[in-house]
C-alpha cells in the first residue's frame, strides 16, 4: 500500500505469537517454481488440466441462468443445493453408503471439511492420530487449533495396525483419528480391507471419530475397489469428505460431508459461521450438469489417463533411478512415493542438484509428516504431466541420482 | 441415514459443550418462513434478484471458459486471481484508500472475513467492541471465539462516540472494534465523517484494531458519500472488508479484504488453512466481466431503485403505523429500524399477529444485540419486496399495530 506499509508495531506484538503455528507451507513454494517455464515439475498436486470437460461446463453454466434465472445468484441455505445433494448422496449410496440428501453437507472443498471439523473437535492439546506422513493440506487446515500429532507409521497397505493399537494403549484420550484411505496423498498407498475391518473395530473399542478423506476415491486404475469406512460404520463414528476437484475441476472448490445428524448438524453451524454457503451458481450449474453429462464415462477416461501416466513414470524409474530409491506402486490417485537412502536429504538435493542440473521439481517429504520429520523421501506427482515431460524428467532425475547414489 | 440414526451418545458427550456457543440463527428461522408463499417476508437481507445482470454473466462464464479455457477450472494462489485483485484495488483506490493488488485477498464473501479476522484476533474472553445493536453474520462468526462482547448504543449518526470514549476507559485492554459504518445492518444508519474523525482517534490512542465491513458502501441513494475508515488511516490500523454480493449477486460469493501487508499475509494464511482459495472460475469470470459490463451504470440502477423502495416503505410506514413506532431513515443499503414502545416484544408479535393475521415476516430486533437485548425493535429490508408487497405489507402490519398501540 503506498502510504501505509507498516501496521503500528504496537499493534502486531499483540498477536504474533498466536500466528506462531501457521507456517507458509511448501505448496506455496511450488508456486514460485511454477513460474519457471523451464522447470518440469512433478511438484504440484494438481489433476490434469487437458481432461477438465469444458463443453459441459460452459453448458452447464448457461443452462444454470437460464432455467433457474436469478435464483441461480441468490444466496440459498447454508446446507447446498438440494438437487445436488441428492445427486451425491445417490452417488454414495452406489458406493455402499446408503443416505439421503439431508445426510449431505455441500462444502467449499473437502479442505473445508478438514477445518471444520478441526474447529469442531480439536482443542489445543488435544491428541489427533493421523498416517506418517500425511496431507499436508490437513496439517495445514489442523495446525491453528494446535492439536498433539500422533503419527502412525505406514506400509504398502497403509497405515500399521499395531502401530496404532500400541498409540492407543499410549493415548487412551485420543479421540480423532484422520486417514486418507484411498490412494493416500503423499504416499500412494491404500489401506487394505483387512486394515480397514481392523481400524473400525479399533476406532469402535476405543470410542474414536474417524474422519476419513477420499477425494481421489473414484480415481482407481487397477485392482479391486476397498468399503469406504464410512460404510463399515454403524455408530456413525465416521466422518467421510468427498470432492469433484479431481472428477471434474478444483477451480469449482465443491466437496462435501456425509455424517450423522448430529455431527452434520454442527459442521452446518460452523460452515454457516465460517462463510454462510458455497457458490450457489457453481451448485446449480453442476447439479444441472450431472443430469446430462456422464461423469462415469468421464471418470473411467481420467482413470486410464493416469494409469498409462502412472505406468510410464514408474517405467522411468525403474529403467533410470539407482536401485537403492524405493517408489510405491500406486493402484490409483495422483502421486507416488519415494524413499532415498537414510542420510539422504531430498529437499537439498532438489535445490542443489535437481532443479539447476535437471530442471526438475518435487515435494521433499519432509513437508508431509507431522512429527518425527524424515528427510529421504519425496512426492512425486503423475498426474498433471505431459507423456514426454514424465519421461524426461525421470530420466534427468535418474540420471542425476545415479551421480550421487550410484 | 437410514441404517445410522443416531451417534453413539459416548462420542456426543464430548464436545457438546464446545459447540454452545454456536446457535441456530434467526436467519435460518426465516429461510422456514420464507417457503410459506402467503407470506410477506421483509426479513431477509437479500439484493433484489430481478436487478441481477443475467446476461452479462452468462457471457462472462462463457468467455472465463473460452478465453482461459482449462486454467479457469484450475487450482490458483490462495489470494486470488491477480487481475480481479488490480480491479478492486483501482475501485479502492477511486474510493480514496491507495492501494495495489497485493493489499488486497478475495474471500469467499466478506463473511468469510469475519471469520478469518476473529480467528487472528480474538482469542476467549477478548473484549470485543462494536455497535449494539449489530450486524448478525458477525455475530454468528464471532461466537465460537467466545469474545466478551461489548455493544455501543448508536443513534441516527452510528455509533455514540462518547459511549465508546467511556467503554474504552473501562476495558483499557480492548483490542478490536468491528463496525459497519455505511447504512448499517441492520439499524440502516451511516456513522457521521465527524464520528468517524474522533473513531479513527480514539483508534490511534487506544491502539485498536478496527474491523471496517462495508458491503453496502456503493449503495448510497441520498446525501455525500463519507470517506472510510480505511482511507483515514495512516497506521495501518483498519482492516476494510468489501464485496460483490450486494452490486453484482451474492451466489457469488466474492468478497474482498484490503488491510496493511502484515495483516494480510496472516489473512491468507488462515485462508489457505480454512478453504485453499475462493472459486477459480468465479474469480476469472467476474474479472472478465468487470472488463466490459458498466458497472457504475448497474449500481446507479441499484441505487434508483433502492431509493424508490425506501421511499414507499417509509411513505406508508408514516401513513398507517402508530406514532409511537419510530424508524430510521437511510442514506442507503437495504434496511431500515424500527423502535416500539417500551415493553413490546417483537419477537411474540410477529408470531402471535404479524405472521397469522397481516402475513408479514421481519427480523426481530433481539437477535441483532450482542449483550443487553432489546425486545423493542426489528429490522425491515425493502430490497427485495416488489412495490406492490411493500405498501401492502406495511398498510396491513400498521393496521395491527395500530389494533395493539394505537
Amino acid at each position: 500500500m503506498n502510504t501505509q506499509t507498516h501496521t503500528a508495531p504496537a499493534l502486531l506484538h499483540r498477536f504474533a505469537a498466536r500466528m506462531d503455528h501457521v507456517q507458509p507451507s511448501a505448496i506455496r513454494e511450488l508456486f514460485r517454481y511454477g513460474a519457471d517455464p523451464r522447470v518440469m515439475s512433478f511438484g504440484g498436486g494438481y489433476p490434469d488440466a487437458s481432461l477438465f470437460p469444458l463443453e459441459a461446463f460452459s453448458t452447464a453454466y448457461q443452462a444454470a441462468i437460464e432455467q433457474h434465472g436469478p435464483l441461480a445468484l441468490q444466496y440459498i441455505g447454508t446446507v447446498g443445493v438440494y438437487r445436488l445433494r441428492e445427486q451425491i448422496a445417490a452417488r454414495m449410496c452406489a458406493d455402499g453408503v446408503p443416505c439421503t440428501a439431508e445426510d449431505v453437507l455441500i462444502l467449499h472443498g473437502a479442505q473445508q471439511g478438514l477445518d471444520l471439523v478441526a474447529r469442531m473437535l480439536i482443542d489445543k492439546g488435544d491428541v489427533l492420530l493421523c498416517e506418517s506422513p500425511t496431507f499436508l493440506g490437513g496439517l495445514i487446515a489442523f495446525n491453528p487449533y494446535e492439536p498433539r500429532y500422533c503419527g502412525i507409521p505406514m506400509d504398502d497397505d497403509g497405515m500399521d495396525m499395531d502401530a496404532l493399537e500400541h498409540m492407543l494403549a499410549l493415548h487412551p484420550e485420543a479421540k480423532l483419528l484422520y486417514t486418507v484411505p484411498d490412494f493416500q496423498n503423499p504416499s500412494g498407498v491404500t489401506l487394505s480391507l483387512e486394515r480397514r475391518l481392523r481400524l473400525m473395530e479399533l476406532a469402535r473399542r476405543h470410542d474414536l471419530i474417524i474422519l476419513e478423506d477420499s477425494p481421489y476415491r473414484d480415481l482407481r486404475f487397477e485392482g479391486e475397489t476397498l468399503p469406504t469406512l464410512k460404510s463399515l460404520d454403524p455408530d456413525g463414528r465416521v466422518i467421510f469428505l468427498g470432492s469433484f476437484s479431481k472428477i471434474l475441476a478444483p477451480g469449482l472448490r465443491l466437496g462435501w460431508a456425509v455424517a450423522s445428524p448430529e455431527l452434520l448438524d454442527k459442521l452446518a453451524l460452523l460452515k454457516l459461521a465460517a462463510d454462510s454457503q458455497c457458490s450457489t451458481l457453481n451448485m446449480v450449474a453442476i447439479s444441472l450438469m450431472l443430469e446430462t453429462f456422464d461423469l462415469e464415462t468421464h471418470i473411467n477416461t481420467i482413470r486410464d489417463t493416469y494409469r498409462d501416466k502412472k505406468a510410464l513414470m514408474l517405467h522411468t524409474i525403474r529403467e533410470h533411478f539407482p536401485a537403492s530409491v524405493h517408489y510405491t506402486n500406486p493402484s490409483g490417485g495422483l502421486f507416488t512415493w519415494l524413499t532415498f537412502p537414510e542420510g539422504f536429504d531430498s529437499a537439498r538435493f532438489m535445490l542443489e542438484y535437481a532443479l539447476p542440473e535437471a530442471k526438475v521439481a518435487y515435494v521433499p517429504g519432509a513437508t508431509f509428516f507431522p512429527i518425527e520429520v524424515r528427510r529421504n523421501h519425496a512426492r512425486l506427482s503423475y498426474s498433471s504431466a505431459p507423456s514426454q515431460m514424465i519421461t524426461d524428467g525421470m530420466t534427468a532425475l535418474g540420471k542425476l541420482l545415479q551421480q550421487h547414489l550410484g
